[in-house]
């Protein structure tokens, strides 16, 4: 596999994308410094009034459903109007699906809207294609092998690039042809720390946007979180001293140093 | 005293109970990482619509009175609920309760309820069995000791564990017999993290669930916490890298060395 | 330059401060953790049903427009008629002012009220002022320097002090006399940590209750928090562990240190 699309990394810190999230309230701050440390530039605009206005000049905006309140719910329809009229990115992180009703019609109602990106577990990617049972709140219980059928089927739904986290990632995009390989990078320890996954996903928005092709650019922010999770591994063994560290590599971990950190495979047969 | 109600701590790991948090924005990612590093498993769902059916498959609840807007007033009678009709034990953490009269009025109506424990400061505790003045937002201005009698009319009263945090902790339970101990562990520094304290009501939340006799989890979640804080003292001695150390002791301070880091002294006279 | 106001830090730890804040749900837990580290006591109290009633008490208002709910906005009204009934100074932090025009209505409406401090960017400051054309949400695009005009102006109009972050940061009183003082302080790496700035506003209040000169008082706080920077910066060069490092010099960072790690000069011709 041609590994060239690793240069997406530069193409963020030269572009610095300002990325807009309507996320949840317990890692909007990891969530920030995330974006902060990969080059990009955040903003929680998530009002009603204002989230439509800013997701115009936004560079690409990220709508995680983990704690919506009516006001976030309005705030997301008017950024998901406002990215769409200018042609902006945006991801769906669809925290919970199926898990739990009142979230999930509002991701069915918005998956017709264009996101250009999917991330979520097994279970929620499952449940948004409609073939699964729904999870256990935020935790995957099945696995991201299962997924293979619904990320694929979900893909060709709506156009997104669709990913999922598990012990290895699978990315899939389902476009003039259907691409898709598992990734196998980071370490488990990510799983301790709360806001990995939901900054991954603001991350995906970040490349997204400073990288014209959308399969590539998901992969490469999935090499990055991923990268950095092998670094601060190396060096702690805890969740609080890993996750410091994870900050700092995703901050300063080489380019040329995330390829080795990083495995793809191609899935066959699909 | 005997220390086998510590094996509530592998209890905890065992059964990775499903906390459901509905607590405040300053403390949730806080206290979603301190519940993944003691094992269990977070959850932050709090609106009206999502909390009863989360809390039906959830294995503890906590309520948290620290910002609660109007949603959340709803998603918490929700929750309640929920819990109460599945039998999951829930812990009131009742933030502020006596200097701030709106709150205040919710944690009486909730009170009847049936909580499993109630976690707070001396002043918040006095408040809440309405014998006191009040206090000074969430810090405590009434000793420990103050507050025993206070402890033992609320346990009466509600059939909860009630705990009190300070320079040492005190735990009380009024069931068939009358238990109650003073707690002493952990370090001054614990006050100085923002967190710590609502991340422990949690945790008690956890303990609750993965262990039977509940005076017994309430203790095990206290010496849990505060042997943590221990830990982290040694090593550090600012309240950044002892947040770090804090997070990362609760994660694998090993059990066998937590009675030794805690010190119980059964309450005289009651 | 009498540098005799930097026992300003000692005053705050001397009289503990009680500082409600009215913040964006990113930051609230570093601000938290911030006014605890230089001695402060924070409150989080932000809805309209409490706000008021705790703005009588507290010490200090901290009013951030960075993520405003419309029950915030509430709060907001009332903590600031609260605090002005009391005395009690309150600081506005124009997150976002220009580039959204929601925010920046309620900014304009409150801006006559009589705020302490106005602590923001120099995009901010300008548009406040009426001058200029708006920001790219909480980024700064105007150089400090080209905001002094502003900040002179938005001073008179108002009677707050007026304190720009940049590269190096501008303070401006115009009271009897017209004060004004250039700060050079911190370290790059403090853009790089979300919530540096959203809690300079925090600690900015809490020097103004603990400090009865107002231009003293706001100097003082930035030379606070952007010596801790430096402290922080000697150590480390990635943001994960210079934000923990940044959080212990704010903690214990020598006042006696704090003067050789800034440098103040006087603006002149104004």
């Amino acid at each position: 596999m041609d590994y060239a699309f690793l240069r997406a990394h530069d193409a963020v810190r030269e572009s610095t994308p300002l990325i807009q999230c309507l996320t949840n309230k317990v890692v909007s701050n990891v969530t920030a410094n995330a974006l902060l440390a990969i080059g990009a530039s955040p903003a929680m605009v998530d009002t009603p009034e204002e989230s439509r206005e800013f997701a115009q000049v936004a560079s690409g905006v990220l709508i995680n459903c983990g704690t919506p309140s009516s006001e976030q719910y309005g705030g997301m329809r008017e950024a998901i109007a406002g990215a769409n009229s200018a042609h902006t990115p945006w991801v769906l992180d669809p925290v919970g699906a199926g898990g739990l009703s009142h979230r999930t019609e509002f991701m069915r109602e918005v998956l017709p809207l264009g996101p250009g990106a999917i991330r979520g577990n097994a279970s929620e990617i499952i449940a948004l294609a409609g073939t699964g049972q729904g999870g256990r709140g935020v935790e995957s219980t099945d696995g991201v092998e299962a997924a293979l059928d619904s990320a694929v089927a979900l893909s060709r739904d709506t156009g997104a690039v669709v990913a999922i986290s598990g012990p290895r990632d699978l990315i899939v995009h389902v476009g003039d042809t259907t691409r898709a390989v598992y990734l196998e990078s980071g370490h488990p320890m990510l799983q301790n720390v709360i806001g990995t996954g939901c900054s991954l996903g603001a991350i995906c928005a970040a490349y997204l946007a400073a990288w014209e092709d959308p399969f590539e650019a998901i992969i490469a922010a999935h090499a990055h979180v991923g990268a950095a999770g092998s670094v601060a591994a190396e060096k702690h063994h805890a969740p609080g001293s890993f996750a410091v560290a994870w900050l700092d590599a995703l901050y300063d971990v080489p380019p040329a140093d995330i390829e080795g950190l990083v495995k793809l495979t191609d899935v066959e047969g699909i």
